[in-house]
Order: structure tokens, then sequence, then C-alpha cells
């Protein structure tokens, strides 16, 4: 029963996520560490470093996925924590740095107790969790559990043109590790994340129990229009491509208010040309991301957009290419972890809820493989990709001894 | 009697309107000379050449407009012919460069004709009609004018950053020409152009005799919202600027519909931040351009769009920003000399529709200090602001033969 009384050093979790909240800190708060900038690079390195002061073995793969791993007592499966350090290009401090941080706090938490389990315990940053500079998102993790085909994934172009191949290459983070087989290697895996919504804060409540993660659909279209005066093409004779745009945007918004809650909708990137005051616009291309934890809703809410936008490409004379940049069908965790995460919050006093993931997490990609579940802690005001995430420390703390004891749980099963 | 059977070189104008055409030529055709660019610069330069060539005196204004004369037998106020050289991004060849070599080809016909007239004849082309790169458009004609001030309009900072002044020294255009009093030194001013629109090409007519040009309204809003995860914030939680903007699109779109066919509206620029697919867009920053030959109706639905925004600000809980960028009331042409070029056209066995300009021209700023018209001739399809912007030679020749008769007329009378 010792390892129930185990707790992490809590000022020593925090502090590490004040430090890599520096690298790549914005002028205005929160941070910015796109996936394998520069930025990105500094902030894999002082982790890197952290887990090299615990002595732990390092594994780096093609994808530059990385892997801390603290030897078991017997040659058993990986119990693995992880999740990622790579953020949008204004985050806050917690969205996947905590998952990592948490995970090496938890192994350095066994080490300084002298514990060293039956099974291997690791923690690892996947690449290119976010997918805002490379599309999809969750691009390492996929690489790691063989979702996603390595090449494929290397020779994907940014929005910067360049590919995650040159850039891996770049900052030195293209490894040689050698492909995990994670239905055998990989007992469980657990990742502990900030919620990214408001729930767990408006319901005060400290601790939350993911059941799984809802589907996500990401669609780039691109309208091709006519380009004609401003002030003299009569308004039934235009073809305005980012009218056509913008009669997408108040669609997928009003698709999502009708089968709200579930459904999300978000029009996050726009770009027209020629983007000049006075021409009708001939070129429009956007990006919609379309989340619902029940994919029979998210085919229909698919579909439904599908078929207004061959009606507007009709009703306007204009030509609407699609491409698909990720579609990920909603996943369901390991019941057994779920109930366990309950029930170790409950001995620790503390107050929990089941739930959906409404955002993509790298323990997705783990789930049809391996036992796999999260655990949340509270967002302030639900706030997250953006600079003022916060969840205080002692939240922080919370979700990372209830990581603790899950782990060690099946790590001495 | 002899000028009315006077013609212009028909061949030798469409020669010009080429060899301007090849002066920032597009890969795939059309042209682009933005204002006070390079590529502009060398327009300048091409034409400037040509009225040097026919001995003109040539005076530049400090801010750029050049005016060609050729001296009258007495000291009387010059007939005036312009138009611009400035192009959209994304342009044609006819649009402004037909005015001017039109004007050029008039005064060339008359030199080769030994034809002095009694009043000075000139022709200009002012800075910046365009208004894509500088904001507001007409600028060069309205400091011509005095409707615009020069010191504001040479600090006027354009879409890449740099100041009309800067540019204007940079290309070598910043001329000492004294400031013109229109109203004592311009007995008329004519300008042909291109229709702009599909009226005189879909009712197969020759001459566009035109009436006046519809008032202008040009404004930019920049909308903060809060930028937040697009997969886990409910759908009644946002602040989506970039919802926000589309809204508007849509509703200018209805609006000018509602209104029409006299009002014009569009949205040609928009910029969403962070622009990224699953991050909703805290900034959208966007332009309207509104247009009406009415001026009560174009202050109408400038009231329409004022109220629309306050609406829209307070249901999506973000802050909405106006800058007007240009504002010009509707504009009615001189009378007489609108009969006049109606005349000329049926003396010429050309058909003719009065009608009023959709776009804004040059000759707007001139109207309220001397008599002003223009003449336009087809433009295939109604496109311009456009590639693929075309006039035929023979329609080109028909507006210049009209806009010659019109000139010689006034010239001598």
């Amino acid at each position: 029963m010792e390892q129930v009384k185990l707790t992490i050093d809590a000022e020593r979790l925090q502090a590490r996520l004040l430090a890599l909240g520096e690298v790549g800190a914005l002028a205005g708060g929160g941070v910015s560490r796109l996936a394998l900038t520069e930025a990105d690079k500094q902030g894999r390195d002082l982790v890197l470093s952290w887990m090299q002061q615990l002595g732990l073995t390092i594994s780096i793969d093609a994808i530059g996925n990385v892997v801390a791993t603290l030897a078991g007592r017997e040659d058993l499966p990986t119990v693995m924590m992880g999740s990622h350090i790579d953020t949008v290009s204004t985050a806050g401090l917690y969205d996947g740095n905590l998952g990592v941080l948490a995970g090496l706090e938890v192994i350095e938490t066994l080490i300084e107790s002298g514990i060293q389990p039956r099974h291997p315990v690791a923690v690892a940053f996947f690449t290119n969790e976010e997918g805002s500079r490379f599309a999809p998102d969750m691009m390492g993790s996929g690489v790691y559990t063989q979702a996603l085909d390595l090449a494929t994934s290397l020779a994907t172009i940014g929005i910067d043109g360049k590919s995650v191949e040159q850039e891996l290459n770049a900052i030195g983070y293209k490894g040689d590790a050698p492909v995990c087989d994670v239905a055998k290697q990989v007992a469980a895996y657990f990742e502990l994340h900030v919620e990214q919504g408001p729930v767990l804060d408006e319901e005060n409540i400290d601790i939350g129990v993911v059941e799984g993660v809802q589907g996500i659909s990401w669609s780039e279209y691109t309208v091709h229009g006519t380009s004609n005066h401003a002030g003299t093409t009569p308004m039934n004779y235009r073809q305005d491509a980012g009218l056509v745009a913008a009669k997408v945007m108040t669609f997928v918004n009003q698709l999502a208010l009708s089968m709200a809650p579930q459904q999300h909708a978000t029009v996050g990137a726009l770009e027209l040309q020629p983007n000049l005051v006075n021409v009708i616009p001939n070129f429009a291309r956007f990006t919609v991301d379309l989340r619902n934890c029940s994919e029979q809703k998210l085919l229909e809410a698919e579909a439904e957009l599908a078929a207004y936008l061959e009606q507007l490409a009709e009703q306007h004379g204009v030509s609407i290419e699609k491409r698909v940049l990720a579609r990920f069908q909603p996943v369901d965790f390991n019941p057994r972890l779920i109930d366990s995460i309950e029930n170790f919050a409950k001995d620790s006093g503390l107050s929990s809820k089941r739930m959906f993931s409404g955002a993509g997490h790298d323990a997705q990609m783990f789930a049809p493989l391996c036992p796999t579940t999260m655990i949340f802690v509270p967002s302030k005001d639900g706030i997250s990709h953006n600079i003022n995430e916060y969840t205080s420390p002692e939240q922080v703390a919370n979700g990372a001894n209830v990581l603790l004891q899950a782990v060690l749980n099946i790590a001495e099963y």
C-alpha cells in the first residue's frame, strides 16, 4: 500500500513547467513553439537534458519522437506516459507540456523513493501533435503507432513550405530508434492533460476521467471564382470566391449550433486573392475543423457540408476543391483504466467527472493497440490555445498524483 | 467641318496599348503595375518618352501627376484629356491606359494634320487612381483638383508599409510643377475609358455616354475576439472574429441584392489571426466597398451596415473598429458635353447609350470645377480588374475618334 501514500514533488513539477514555458516565450505572455522550429528544438533539448539527468534510457525515432525509459525489475511491456511539447503559435504553458513533465515527475518520484516497478516505466514526447505547422496533427504518435506512414509524414510540407524531414534534420531530431510494436511492447498508455474546455473549471471539479476522444475531420477548401471590378459588376453576375467562403463559414457555424452540444465547427484559416479592397476575389482557401464524439454524427455533418458546397458551387458558378487534412474517428478508452483513475481520485479525496475529450490527443493513437486512458485537470475559464491558458499548481499536482498512482498500480500489476 | 472627318491612327494607338501592356506583364497575361512601384516607373518612363517625342510641354507635380500640353493659338484655358496608368495587381491592358494613350493619339493626330486649336490641348496621367496600394484611390487627381491635401496624401502608408512620398522619390516622379487652378486653367476635361461592366458588350453598343459616377464608400473593419481551442470551446461560448467577418460579408451581399441594381457591395480583402486550422480566430480585418449613384441610398446602406455591426458586436462579444479608407459622393457630368458626345457618336454612325459609371474615375474629381464628361467603350463580358479584360481594336478606335471630335470641338469653341 506504500505506493498509495507516495506523492510527487509539486514544486519541482511547477518549476519545470515554468522553465519550459520560457522557451519560445511570447512578449505578452504564453509561448510559441511550432513543431520542429528552433524554439521546438530548444524545448526538446531542455526536456531531454532532464531525462538524461535521471539516467533514463533515451530513444529517438525517425519522426523525432523521444522516449525515456526507467528499467523494470522484469522484462515486461512498458507502462508509458506521454504527450507533446510542440505548441500552437499563441499557446499557454500547459497544453502537452503538463503530460510530459508530469510523466517525468512520476519517474523521478519512483527513483527517489527507491521503487523499481516490475514493468519498465517510460515518458515520451511525440512530434507535431498540434498540427499547426504540419497537417495532420498527432503526427508523431500516429507514426509511433503505425497509424500513419513514416515516408508520407516525413514528406509533409508545412505552412512555410518546408518539409518535416528537412526540419527534423535541421534541428537534429531525426533519430534511428527501431519501430515500436505498441501492441506487444506497451502495457498501458496514460496521458495527463489540461481539459482545454470549461466544464471542470465551471463545476469546480478536480479530475476529469476521460472516457474517450471525439472524432476530428479537418479539410481545406479552395474556391476558384472570377476576379472583377467591385464597382461595376452587377451583384448577380459575380463569381465571388470570398463570398462563397463566407457562406461556408456561417453555414458550418449554424450546422454546429443545430447539432449542439456534441458538434463543434470552426473555420480557423482563410486566404483571399487578390485580396484588394476594390477587386472581387477570384480565389479563396479556407479550412474547416469538424468534431463530434459520435462517428455517425460526424459523418452526417460532413455530408451536410458537402451537399451545401455542391449547391454553392452551382449557385455562384465557382469551382470548389476539397483536400482532407486529417480525419480521426472517435476513440473509446479502456474501461478498466477509466475505473482505476476514478478510484484513485476518490482515494485521494479529489472530486472527479467522467467526460469525453473535445480535443485530439496522442493517447487516441494508442487506444486501438493497448489499454489507454487520460486524466484531465481544469483549465481556467476553459481557455486554451491561448496565452491566458492556466491551471493552478495545486490542480497540476492533483493530476500528477493520480497519474503516479495509476501508473504504479499497472507497473506492479 | 474638316475636323469631323479627321480620324486617329487606330494601328498606332493599338501598338502603344500593347507596348505599355508589356511593362509589368504577368506570366499568364495581363499586367501588374501597382502605383509607384518599379513597374509603374517603367510604364511612366515609356509614356513620358512618347509625350516628349511629340514635343509637348511636360509638367510633373508634387504627387507625380504628369501633364503634356500642346500649345493653343491663343492663351486660353486648356482642354484636358486624362486617366491613369497605374493598375491593380491582376489587371488588363485597357483600364486607365486607354484614356491616356487615346489622349496622346488625339494630340498626335492634331499635330500630324497641322491643326493648332485655339485652346491648348493636354493629356495627363494621374498618380494612384486604383488605390490598390495606397488608399484612397484617385489620389493624384484628388490632389490636382485640391480635393485632397497634398501633405496628407504624401504621408499615406501603403499595404507594404511604404509612404507615397518615399516611393515617389524612389521612382523619381516627385515633380515641382505649380498647383493648378482647375476652375480657371482647365476649359474642359474628357476621359475615355473601358466600361468595366457588361452593359455595352451585352447590348452590342459602341459608345457609352457617361452621365456621372456613382458614389463610393470604402471602409476597413477590425474585429477583436478571443482565440481558443477549436475542439473544446462550446459553440455558444465563442468570440470568433472570423465568423463575425463572414457574417458581415454575407450581410453586405444580401444588402446589395435587396437594393439592386443600383447598390454594389464587395468584401475584397480579409485577414484572420492566428489563421490556424484548429484555433478560433481572435482577429479579423476586412474591407467593405459600397457604391451607389444615389447619395441618399449610399447613406442608407452605410447606416444599415453600421447597425448590423453594432448588433454583431453585442451578439458575439467582440469589439469592432471602423476606419474610413475613402468616401466620394456621386458625381453628375456636364449636360452640354454629354450631349456633344452623344451627337458625335451619332454623326460617326456609332450606336450609343447613356449610363452611369459604376467605377470611380479621375474625371469625377474635375466635375465640380470644370465641364467634364467621359466616354465608355465596351469591355468583353464586362470583365475588368482581371487579366482577361478586353476591348477590340475597332471599339478602341471608335472611342478615340469620338474623343478627338469632342475635344477639337471644345478646343476650337
